[in-house]
């Protein structure tokens, strides 16, 4: 069982991602969680030269490789060994964050959505997740959360994080064409215990 | 015009780049030399990251990902913009080295081969070289003339490099199922000046 949360950020992914890890903790699941990207010694360089490095130029096709090459090492030492070992897998962003980041929040055409989509199946071994919850949030709302401490990433301005909002419903509508597994659109403007309510009504149908 | 001097490490592509920039000077041509990886902020960083860096681990995947990333980069910041402006490009390896090491050398079938191929056409928005010159070495000789201080993977081993030389002829053979321009295969037994010879004459027919 492989479950991401994915939305844009501010969406609230922090509050629901601890819920999340409580909730398969009191099941008594035997779970692992990663953050995408990072959490292996390669993705933990990767993920600082993207999000933190703001004075090295990045162009768009570089930063897409570079969450590929992440995403690809998390999956080799971590992702796929505790699949086989039958644990759970919950992760923060995925292929998802990819082709919405980088595909449709750069004016990306539908050719080149597909073009991602397929690239990241290519380096993820085609392991992706069972269910995806995307927390739908628009990003003026998104932008109050956000901390005035951002990243490189969340520093984009209101424009491009009101691309990135569309892309996540627009990859929603388009899931069965790329994607694998199921795709919930979750509103996130409500509550955070009603997004989890929201959440684990799903989940429990699906979680052993 | 685009020109790529590719081959295994040892084979002598040091000494023929040094041979084609005095030539190109000499003739008078504004030109352009980087190697890849590298050569832009962000490729330095990730040249280093795999070159250098042997105490982190890099799957096959991810390590075709950076260098899809540092090549990216490339394109975007110097091999694009100096076509434009009509001067002749010389590279020291390109997508074909990629195909090479991380998919013949990993033992790549021929349907990887042929994603490779199309991956990292994506990666260089299809900007590949009109000439490629693959100086073909037996992986014996090359490994004689190596230094005792090897990268990361220059440091893989006879084996290793008796794939990668295999590699190249392999996807020679194949060429125009996957990759523009033309390639030629130089015997690069010959002495230093010899393999040059071939490359000029080749060369003095295509250059302005």
């Amino acid at each position: 069982m492989f479950i991401a949360l994915d939305g844009g950020d501010g969406a609230g992914k922090g509050v629901q991602i601890e819920f999340l890890k409580r909730w398969l903790a009191e099941r008594g699941l035997d779970f692992v969680f990663v953050r995408d990207p990072g959490d292996t010694p390669l993705g933990d360089i990767i993920r600082s030269l993207l999000l933190k490095n703001s004075a090295i130029d990045i162009c768009p096709l570089a930063e897409a490789a570079l969450f590929m090459a992440s995403r690809a090492q998390l999956v080799q030492e971590i992702i796929e060994p505790a699949l086989e070992t039958g644990k759970v897998v919950l992760v923060d962003r995925y292929l998802l964050s990819t082709v919405v980041y980088q595909g449709y929040a750069n004016d990306a055409t539908e050719e080149e959505i597909a073009t991602l989509w397929r690239i990241g199946t290519v380096f993820t071994k085609g392991i992706l997740p069972d269910v995806t919850f995307i927390l739908d949030c628009p990003s003026e709302v998104c932008n109050e959360r956000l901390s005035r401490d951002r990243d490189r990433i969340e520093a984009r301005g209101i424009k491009f994080h009101s691309k990135v909002a569309q892309g996540y419903r627009q990859a929603a509508q388009t899931w069965n064409q790329y994607a694998r597994g199921e795709v919930f659109v979750i509103d996130a403007t409500l509550t955070p215990q009603e997004v989890f309510n929201k959440i684990k009504a799903i989940l429990e149908s699906r979680v052993p």
